[in-house]
């Protein structure tokens, strides 16, 4: 079965979005399955982190924006802004889909594991996400 | 159920394969499901990005070749030609398994979202996809 | 249906996982379907690589230690020891979750292809995997 998610993302980070998808989980009554969550962008990606400290995904952000800086003088595709080929190129390194176990009714997420959308562009707006929940 | 699809990648670069998937998706008459692709290489991986932009999928290219060059001293496994170490690391990147929900009989992609199959070797040649679809 | 699978990690480095999976499968029985691998952590990830040459893989780890190295000044979160942000990043770099065909009874890999646990702390332990196993 297919649901929807929309996840408000105005700007560049990581938005936790466990919460939402457990929820939708939970409201299936599957007690033993797959979730496959699925962003239908390419300047937005998902990525499973640690949930606890947050100085380890502002470090995870810093890294990645060194690696992809933007106004690199490789990019040719430059009429979208400077953050729009790091955005492509953040998204190709992370994941656009997921597959998440679902166990006893719940994601089978380990209990340091967050599941994040990460925007990449500094206005972002609306991000939708697909989420495909099966026995 | 599983369909197979070839791919004729002959030299480095982007492949998009969306049509070729969407239309074993459309065949099958499931409305709501996952598509699972499955590239059974180690030098070649799929990636689902901007399908508008040539520009930005060159730029993805030329990026990842100066990210992962040919024969950077650091390689020891050379003797299958020195685009294979940065094919293999590519692939590592990237990846190897897509899960994209079906949505109306048809892939959930977002309107700017290709597939696409990335050939990592100068001389790739015929790559094999395994299609995984089910409701 | 859902499996579970311990692998011992106790140090940094790629751990071939390829048998434990497959015979999870088999025992299954099932003959066409969907194997999904998922790492209950963030400081460990999973590779579909060459199973041949070792020097392959050790040039993979080498690599990817170059690229995320420890003591690095851009990090904040050192107090888990300087293997522990290198740790995450290299993790969201490669793959919390698998999705492997299964056709004919076995994981559709391709003949070079082999299912790894990259354990990237220096002293990992042991690592939780969730298989979901379907049609």
């Amino acid at each position: 079965m297919i649901k929807k998610l929309q996840i408000n993302a105005p700007h560049q980070g990581l938005f936790m979005i466990t919460d939402e998808v457990n929820q939708l989980v939970c409201d299936t009554g599957i007690r033993e399955g797959l979730c496959t969550l699925f962003v239908q962008h390419t300047s937005a990606s998902l990525i499973i982190q640690e949930n606890a400290a947050p100085s380890a995904r502002q470090d995870l952000e810093n890294w990645l924006n060194r690696l992809a800086p933007e106004n690199d003088p490789i990019y040719r595709h430059v009429d979208e802004g400077p953050d729009d080929m790091p955005a492509h190129i953040k998204s190709v390194l992370t994941a656009t889909s997921l597959g998440i176990p679902i166990d006893q009714g719940c994601l089978a997420l380990g209990i340091w594991q967050g599941i994040y959308l990460w925007e990449h562009r500094h206005h972002g707006g609306r991000r939708n996400l697909i989420v495909h929940i099966s026995e």
